[in-house]
Order: structure tokens, then sequence, then C-alpha cells
């Protein structure tokens, strides 16, 4: 038995998100379907964490354990010759025994993706959020900048059930970037975790300060309160993608 | 009745092109049919080039005339409103009542992009075309210089019929470079104009050069002989897009 880990790419509106659902169209369960229809064997993928409905990713990492007599490039390539077309493993690899894609990560690299112009755009619609009305990006940075290291981010959890009541909500948020590049607004975040939907939820917060619908010093209230209902609408999933996943040299 | 001047992009892969078909969804027949749902009035919209099937646009021009009380502005936001998804207008404004959007045409933009790294890509599946061995980009430059300039271009021309035996195949290719960041290729291709499939021609053949099998001076050889059957496959049409198209300042 030998331990893999991969890189995958995919484009995430037609999953139901990374993880494994009986009834739904996982990348997860996508992967592992082409697993068995490789190698004939059921076998489990972990990944770094979970992607939800409609995010997508260029860099979500994952490890399973295959007794194979092929290499990993082999391995990749057969993989990819059955996987459908918006799913694609970049990378595959040998990987130390202990190696585990969700307890060793470091850190996880996400970028939000905004269109924000007046008209819609054809080729972008499925990879930003459109808004209209520009951004005032130096009010987005100055609260940001209130966002940063570690701090509660209960008001910014998922609110739609699903977490549990005694959640550790402690989190350390390390870069908060906004840039604007022509017609689209990037927004970089790193950390090491991030709890559902919280990338999502800082963006729909930060949108309003970036309309001028809410001072930037109010992001700080809304922090302090750790109350979901202070802060701004989720932002839409189509907008998010997971670009890298960091571990440490030593562990892989 | 006044003329007005749109810049349209457009996703083109669920589009049988730019030009009108009576059974076919094409980009010009969805802008008429916005206009005749909006205004009520059956308007002829002339574009200053067709793009085929599967060609995407970031900036395609053209014009149409039209008897409105409504504003550019309101008329855009309304046609954006009734406008499908894939299909957008970026700009409209009122033009000189002598402005043609095919005759003023000075030139034409178009950006091919190529994927070239060993495994698909998920996100951009839609508008690049994947080839996997890596592209020798000298070799291709080396190429490229001897297409620039004056030439008969016959060779490139569309294979597919449709193309007339007294068409005129004398043009002009003022830019055609390739760079590359990171996993992609891009060429930037303008001319004055362009046969039907030209770029895409062009860009199999040099595609052929970047892989080794032709070499550089080949090309010369293919332009001269005059004869399609001599140069490169046509490039697939979801890696090409019509950036823009250019006007002198006193036409617009």
């Amino acid at each position: 038995m030998r331990r893999f880990r991969l890189i995958a790419e995919y484009d995430g509106r037609r999953f139901c998100g990374w993880q494994f659902q009986p009834d739904a169209r996982s990348v997860q369960g996508e992967i592992e379907a082409a697993l068995r229809s490789v190698c004939g064997a059921e076998v489990r993928v972990v990944g770094a964490g979970r992607t939800d409905a409609g995010v997508h990713a260029t860099g979500q990492s994952a490890h399973f354990d295959l007794d194979t007599r092929l290499g990993p490039l082999e391995l990749r390539k057969a993989l990819n010759a059955v996987l459908p077309q918006d799913l694609a493993l970049l990378d595959l690899r040998c990987a130390p025994s202990d190696f585990h894609a969700r307890h060793d990560a470091l850190g996880k690299e996400y970028v939000y993706r905004i269109l924000n112009r007046p008209v819609a755009s054809p080729e972008r619609r499925r990879t930003t959020w459109h808004l209209r009305s520009r951004l005032d990006l130096d009010a987005m940075r100055e609260a940001s900048e209130l966002l940063l290291g570690e701090h509660d981010f209960a008001a910014f959890r998922g609110a739609h059930g699903g977490a549990p009541p005694d959640e550790i909500t402690r989190r350390s948020l390390d870069r908060f970037e906004w840039t604007r590049e022509a017609d689209e607004v990037q927004l970089l975040a790193s950390g090491r975790s991030f709890l559902r939907y919280m990338v999502r939820n800082l963006v729909g917060t930060l949108v309003e300060v970036g309309l001028g619908r809410r001072p930037a010093a109010d992001v700080k209230q809304v922090l302090e309160s750790r109350d979901r209902s202070r802060g701004g609408a989720t932002a839409p999933a189509q907008g998010l993608c997971l670009r890298r996943v960091l571990y440490a040299e030593e562990s892989l």
C-alpha cells in the first residue's frame, strides 16, 4: 500500500462541493469513482478541506492509499483520462505514509474575483461576482486591516445550520488583500484554516463597505459582536477559488 | 433615425457565429431579437466582421440605425437586460450617420490562447486549445517573422468551401506575437482584415513548428505555395477571441 498526494483543479459549478454525498455529484466522489474505474479499488480520498457547492479550485490537495503497480505519472494520466472535463489532477506523487492532506496543511490561499463594471461579462460570469457600482478599495482595505491576525470569527461563520454550537471559531487571518486590475477586483485571503463560508461572508461584508453602505470601522464591531446576523450577506460561490494548500517541505 | 455603434462581448460556444442564420443561434440574430423586444423595431445590425462558430469576442463592433427616444445608456441597459447570459453589450453610443462598422475598420486584434501543460484545465477548457507537449516559442517566433507584412495568404484561407475562387487573398499581417505566461501561450495577431479561418490556420501551422514537426523556414514555402493543403490543420475555435476592432478617431 502506498500513499499518494494529488493536486486537483475543478470548475465548481456542477459539483455539490468537495465532500462525498451519496445522491449528489461531489469532487471527492468523482475522484473515488475514477480510482475504482482505473484500479478496481475502493479508495477513500481525504481532502485538505471541503469546498462548498459552486466553489472552484485550482489547487485543492488530497491524499489516498492505493496498492498499485502503476507509477504516479501513469496513474495520473489514467485517472485524468476517465475524470469528467470539469475536474483534472494537475499533479500526483508519492507521499510519506504519514502525510495527511488536512492535518498537515499549514495554510490555505483563496482568491475571490469581483467583476466591477456596469456590464456583465459573458466570459467571466462563471468565475466572478458581478457588481455594477464601483467599489471603494481604500475603504475596503482600511476595513480589512481590522480583520488581520487572530480573532474569534463567529460573526462570519456559516448561518445555514450545520455549524455545531460548540464550534471553535477562533481563526487567524494572515492576508486579506484587495487589488484592482482593469475591470476586476480580486481578493487574496490566506490563513491556517477558515470556518465554513467565512471567506464569502467576509467578502459580502467588505463589499458593503466598498459600496458605502457601511463604514469601514463597522467591521470591527461586527467581528467583536460574534453575531452572524450583524455581518453582510454571503458572497456568491462562483467568485471563490481555492488556489493552493500550503505544507511544510518535510511533510511532503 | 439615429446611428448607434456597439461593442459586444460573447462566449462563442453556443453561437453558430456572428452572422445571422435563419435556423441557428447567431450573435447578430440575438442582438436583433433584443432590439425587437425592447423597441419593437426590425433592425439590421452590421458587424465589423464575422466571427465563426465557437469563436469568442471581447470587443466585436457593430452599428445599426434606430428611431428611438431612449438615450444610448438607457438603450444599452434595456438590451443587456433581455440579452442571453453569453452575450453582453459593453458599450453603446451614438455614431456619425455615415459610420460603418465594417468599412471604417482600420484593423482587428485577435488573441489565440493555448494551454501548454500536460494536464487539461477545467477552468480554461472553454477558452484555450490544450496542447500537452511544450511548444518551442523561439522556433514559432522565427517562423512568424516570415509571415509579417503584405502577402498572398491563400495557403491559409478556409478550406471548407465557401471561399470564392476569385477571392482576393492578399492581406497584411501587422503583428503576430507569441508570449508565454505560466502554463499558457498566447498569440496576438493584428492586421487590417483577415481571410476566413486565417488566424486559426496560421496557428495550426505554427504549432507544428513549435512541436518540431515542421522547420520554421517551411512556413515561407507554405505561404509562397498559395496551396491550402500545404499548411497545418485549423486550430480549434475555442482558443480564438476577437479582442478589438480599430477605427480612426474621426470616423467614430
